[in-house]
């Protein structure tokens, strides 16, 4: 059998199933990211196939393939030729037409059902692929985790409304729940999410629970509540409980972060505010004030501002803004020259040491709707570890995860731009109403892995085993051992056991 | 059911595969060359992947799935990077590393098997995967036929031996005329071929016999022989049977082809000899004398010159060695200009017209021996149809077939050049007997279609049939036909049938 087991762990491996990949000869690697599968990789991942293969035809799938090599004329249909970062593969083809490596479907599958689909009578309809895809990762790591080339189930339905499209939403999800529990992942959470560049509202992420996890989680002990760091919300609730006294100017000389500042003059990091500044996309300078105890939620803060992305702001930003870097003040700063944001954490506690937009100096003493008011407040902050739940106001356990699928409610995003319509039972043209669904076949024989080892392996759960017994003649050619060997392995055989 | 079925022949189509693949609801275009499939096709193509993969198991064939994406490197070790055309499609990734995408995986497999195999006692071995493939065609045509992108049964053996290579290509051999029978093609030859830029000596194409096929081959009536029209040979003998006739110039005015000379003087263009001027791969003039009423056969005159191209010589060529373009003449070349290469046609044939290489004059009685001798002569001539077999001297069939399959013996040409070696009984280090083999799996279904259809479409074989049976209840609310109906699928259902 290909595949020599291996007595070191590779130089890059971090993670359990990257070592163990790679040492049990599962796994090659070809390049940064991309790996060839080893036969007996080969067979588990023919076995997670399988399953959901089951699972998908069960809730109406339709298998189909797409190719992996796209005109970048589609891509350029629903826009995200341009918006879309360098992990998409561009290229030119031998006749200079721009082409790109598919590294998901919804621009192909509506090239297709737009032409196939075209009365309501013909909806909801669901299809689906199990295929290569490629995404140019500027970082690849931990083996089958985080690749460059991948073999992905994704699947795309349509509907002729958001209620269908939720009630089928709503089975896919319980059958993802039976795909995990199949392949034997033995912690997989599903929390709600950021859709990221898929664009749509509703979606939900599908964790398996692991240290080596590129995610990070928030879970109630009870399940009630589970979200994706990204847009996790805790119950904190702000008062301000202490009278607002005088604002104070006070020398900090070269005390410039928040823990220098509260240590010099003997506050709590919770007793003060520190501004962050941000540079949004279209070059606007935001100014976010948070409670020095809190880390600012980029995502939060995107939301909020309704920008598709944002970067730090530099210091020749801040300056011009008439600010000073490492001394910024909420109080008298120019909300004509950057957009001011403010997190329920500083609205709701009295008395901040904040910095008085002057080196060496901060302010005690500062209270919102006092000395700063009317500018935007809302929840920036970042959930910690051990903040009460939003609902039972237990504390919150953060836990990382590997993200092994995800499913999304695109409603018209790709079917709008792309015309993918049909006629409605009045013979007026609608846009249709889209979810799509993806799993990540190798990163999931790797959460397995994970999830299910032992000091010398993967344990594998009898549903993926790439063999279900092992058979050894130990000494063949002694007293039969060999003929008792072959004729279990025949009897093995025929009853429908893999045997090795 | 995703995929309408359509009325007209898509305006392209000139096959009968890929008017009934479209019309049908089979597969469609998504740009030149590139298709995605839809569910019908799908359901085939997993048919015949299976036949594939059980007869790939049955010669001890270990399933792997290597990447799409490849480095070059791996491309430039084996020296393919320089020497494939711009059908290898090349890309730089992100970190400007240079890429292309798998259209072949000797490469890929080398780098592998070279990692897991130093022992003669681990050989031989067998390696197989079954993927998507690339290839950046400048002319993509015939639907499934000649496509860009494209699913590949890719299979690649490792030997200590010639001997064990040349019984193990016999033996995968024999699995390919299995598969072809499973999958219900009817007329497919197997064929000795030119193995092109594989290397290696012996190969063999499988060879779907089809009035579209893109090949042109030729059969004998008993099957004795078979061959590519690039590499066949006929049984034709020359010798002269006229006396040889004293040289003698003739005004031809204005009559530069075979036909304008031949109807000038009267005589038949076997009577003729003509003159095709090429250029080799380092710019080499080559002057190939034919006789009149045969074509120069361009794989042959390479394999003589050794050179792995050739281009036709423009007139700017043709002049600098003293020639003159139409009316260039074997009688006073200047083989020191040329590399001269006569037709054994011309060798044993008498009298003969040739040009003159003057403006409006030709030689009559040209005699090779005489007038022109001690040069290379060889059988470059394109076989025709009804010349006799070199087996049997019956007429040869010239037929046209699909390429569906091919097998090489590649011996050392991947191995020796990237390593890839084992340890002998003697422990000495050796480079491993390769060999590959190749089945195109949409090809393999357009093939079946041109084999087996009626008037309104394909009449699929029942091993690859997408259902076996279509179950249409009419009037399915009256007299309990919809009961009937259902009560029928649940019973065929259950007894294994796939239903439609």
């Amino acid at each position: 059998m290909i595949g020599r087991r291996l007595r070191e762990d590779p130089k890059d491996a971090k993670t359990i199933s990257h070592k163990f990949l790679v040492r049990g000869g599962y796994v090659r690697p070809v390049s940064a990211g991309i790996f060839s599968l080893l036969p007996i990789a080969k067979r588990i991942i023919a076995k997670i196939e399988a399953i959901v293969r089951e699972e998908m035809n069960a809730v109406d799938g339709q298998e189909v393939l797409m190719p992996v090599v796209l005109p970048a004329e589609l891509w350029k249909e629903s826009g995200r030729f341009e918006t879309v970062g360098p992990e998409l593969l561009r290229f030119k083809d031998r006749n200079d037409k721009d082409m790109l490596l598919g590294m998901t479907h919804e621009e192909a599958i509506v090239h297709l059902v737009r032409s196939e689909v075209n009365s309501y009578k013909q909806l909801p309809v669901m299809a689906y692929q199990i295929q290569t895809k490629y995404r140019d990762e500027a970082r690849p790591r931990a083996g089958l985790i985080r690749v460059r080339e991948f073999t992905m189930k994704d699947a795309y339905s349509f509907h002729t409304s958001q209620e269908c499209l939720e009630k089928y939403y709503q089975r896919v999800h319980d059958a993802y729940v039976r795909i995990y529990a199949r392949v034997g992942l033995k912690n997989v959470v599903s929390i709600r999410a950021n859709s990221g560049m898929m664009g749509g509202s509703i979606s939900h992420e599908f964790m398996s629970v692991a240290d080596c996890g590129e995610d990070t989680i928030f879970l109630s002990p009870d399940g009630s509540y589970k979200a994706n760091r990204e847009i996790a919300v805790s119950g904190l609730k702000f008062e301000k409980t202490e009278a607002e006294l005088p604002l104070e100017k006070v020398e900090t000389p070269h005390m410039k972060t928040i823990d220098e500042v509260a240590g010099f003059l003997n506050v709590k990091p919770e007793q003060t505010g520190k501004a962050v500044f941000y540079s949004t996309a279209d070059n606007k300078l935001v100014f976010a004030m948070i409670r020095g105890d809190f880390e600012v939620n980029e995502m939060k803060l995107q939301a909020v501002l309704q920008t598709p992305s944002l970067a730090f702001a530099n210091d020749r930003q801040i300056l011009d803004a008439g600010a000073v870097p490492g001394f910024a003040s909420p109080v008298g700063i120019d909300p004509s020259k950057c957009i001011i944001v403010v997190d329920k954490s500083v609205e709701g506690t009295a008395n901040l040491v904040v910095g008085a937009n002057e080196e060496g100096y901060h302010y005690k003493n500062f209270n919102y709707g006092r000395d700063l008011a009317n500018v935007t407040v809302a929840d920036i902050a970042m959930v910690r570890d051990g903040d009460p739940c939003p609902i039972t106001g237990e504390p919150l356990l953060m836990k990382r995860g590997i993200e092994v699928g995800n499913i999304f409610q695109l409603g018209t995003k790709y079917s709008k731009p792309m015309k993918c319509e049909y006629l409605d039972e009045n013979g007026k043209s609608q846009p249709m109403i889209m979810g799509c669904y993806g799993i990540g076949i190798g990163r999931t024989m790797a959460s397995v892995i994970e999830d299910s080892h032992d000091d010398y392996g993967p344990v594998w759960p009898m549903s993926i085993a790439p063999y279900q017994i092992q058979l050894c003649a130990l000494n063949p050619d002694k007293g039969g051992a060999r003929e008792q060997a072959d004729a279990l392995y025949e009897a093995l055989t025929k009853a429908g056991v893999e045997v090795l």
